[in-house]
């Protein structure tokens, strides 16, 4: 049934493993010969920031979506990432669909979640959905699964907010099973047995490639070391803090460690255009999710997008450097950019994926050289 | 949010509705003048009739349903279904997620599940993932909802097979609240309940557009009835029943009825090729749901496929003939036909979609010029 794999974590001659030597990864601080990937990511946002804008409907972002994704694949990024969320002003409460329709328009982009908030969906019908992603795009479905950081899920699903962790474990547990073998044999607490029915389609690729996104919880980097899977790291935490999550990770990983980081920011061809765009972009976002908190001043903002500060936003070198700061500092090899925090003009988010592709040939290039 | 409708039942300027008159639909053997649709629909099949072939990937099965999807369109269909089912022969058990893949390649083809299997699903996740479908196909997502009449989601989703009518019409029932409403205030027994969420995206439609699949169940027909939506019936039954189905539906309609009809058969150029070709596929997947049947054999084949029989195999001629038929007899305004009952190879299939919109076209010209 499976054809050939494209997941490097599965075949040893596929792109980025050719490079990973001992298969051991790195340690921190020192330099990785991983090829570095890098990727885009939406929650397909409509509110536009800033008073007596009109609304973007749905149907107008996912079309934005649509030609998004097929820009970066043209210039050559190598992940495009859609977020499940179930607010009135997100249109991705479904990414394998928004998927599927991005698959048909592209020709090698890999295709992910990001990510899935697996507590409150059934593993079989995840995996069902993304392996049917894998077979419609010829192999480049991926999935990144997670706690989530919104609460709007929880009560959709009728998931005890409480309960996030153990419900994440025990489904983390079933949807590797699937992954892994055809016939399930399966007991939980959160969702019916598995008597050995299969459950398919089985993918394209030998293992759908599953990552664990992880944002401040230690327990969360530990469950992903444990179990064998590669960790986003969602940059809002401080550098000491990320230290101590992949440390975390590397020191109790059972396969070759991998880190990814999920990034907010804007590029632009002026710093000034970057800040002041992106400024009314996340402080709207802001507002939206946290109605009650004090607002963003310009400072705190610059703060933020200072050079190791979490806020990828700035020109083309200016973020660069945080690049590569982030690849020597924690030795993390993808890096996925969310440029459409909070919503922004189709046209600077066009323009950010075309600077954020030219920055991913010149990081490469420039590690490439130093790593001679 | 919403924007145009493309809905017949929602939008009176649609194609259909503008012939539909007083609203009320059509009696039993009366001539209606609702504009007849027509569509193909498969369940991605892959394991092919007899011994010795090769088996057929789900990748490939999945790269012919688009194509066959994008000839429907180009051919001038109506519609294009996808039938959700959980066993190793079929590749579609995430009907959303083809359709997605499909929206992409076709530009007016209406998509649709074919059936969804409800009882086994969250509504709340159904309506997200065709709301989806239908934004990105900018108007173009329907949905079939049905108890299903294979065995295995039931115990792979955890639910009693003998508790389908009550679980089917409670989660009918939340479907057609999601439908209908932004906010849910839902209690039931079968799903977490809902105090007062927005399910998100709303679609690109008004409403989308929901059938409820009824095979021999006469409760299920008055249920769709009374829930004020149309009904397709799989042409299983013997003709009484048929009548007695249609019978009970349009007794207990609360809107206007509309009934659909969905058929398993053939077109081939000559009706030697159509018959000798389905046989082998009709008794191949016959032999795949119900190993312990006895063998159906060539005479009760033939008697399958008689002018009044179920099966619509033949030449263009012969089937037109059946259409008309139903049309006539059950007041039928849809047809779904599914060819690729069993695997067929894709040329076969192609070819009698491309008979099948000439037939379309054939069909309506002459009960057009009968209806004056």
């Amino acid at each position: 049934m499976n054809e050939t794999s494209t997941d490097p974590h599965d075949n040893p001659l596929a792109k980025g493993a050719q490079a990973r030597g001992d298969g051991q990864g790195i340690a921190v601080g020192a330099v990785p010969t991983e090829r570095i990937e890098f990727g885009v990511m939406t929650f397909a946002e409509t509110v536009p920031p800033g008073r007596g804008s009109v609304q973007v409907s749905c149907h107008e972002r996912l079309q934005q979506v649509l030609a998004e994704a097929r820009l970066a694949d043209r210039a050559g990024l190598d992940i495009y990432g859609v977020g499940e969320h179930h607010r009135h002003d997100f249109a991705a409460s479904a990414p394998a669909v928004i998927l599927a329709a991005i698959a048909a328009h592209t020709s090698s982009i890999r295709l992910s979640s990001a990510t899935t908030v697996l507590a409150c969906t059934d593993p079989v019908r995840v995996f069902q959905d993304f392996s049917t992603l894998d077979l419609l795009s010829s192999g480049r479905a991926e999935l990144i699964v997670g706690r989530g950081s919104f609460p709007e899920p929880y009560p959709l699903f009728g998931v005890d907010p409480a309960e996030t962790d153990p419900v994440f474990g025990e489904k983390l547990d079933l949807l590797r099973q699937i992954r892994d073998h055809e016939f399930i044999e399966w007991t939980g607490r959160h969702r019916p047995p598995l008597t050995g029915q299969g459950v398919y389609p089985r993918p394209y690729q030998d293992r759908l490639p599953l990552w664990v996104a992880v944002s401040h919880n230690t327990h969360t980097a530990r469950r992903a070391a444990v179990s064998g899977l590669p960790m986003i790291l969602g940059l809002f935490a401080e550098d000491h803090h990320l230290h101590h999550l992949c440390e975390t990770y590397r020191d109790h990983s059972t396969a070759a460690p991998r880190i990814a980081a999920q990034l907010q920011g804007l590029l632009a061809d002026s710093a000034g255009e970057a800040s002041r765009t992106f400024y009314r972009a996340y402080t709207s976002a802001r507002r939206q999710t946290h109605p009650d908190a004090p607002p963003l001043t310009p400072a705190q903002f610059t703060h933020l997008c200072r050079p190791n500060g979490p806020l990828a936003v700035g020109t083309l070198d200016e973020v660069s450097a945080k690049i590569t700061h982030l690849h020597h500092e924690f030795g993390i090899t993808r890096f996925l950019l969310h440029i459409s925090v909070g919503y922004l003009p189709h046209d600077v988010v066009l323009r950010a994926i075309e600077l954020w592709a030219q920055l991913a040939h010149h990081v490469r290039t420039d590690i490439e050289i130093h790593a001679k």
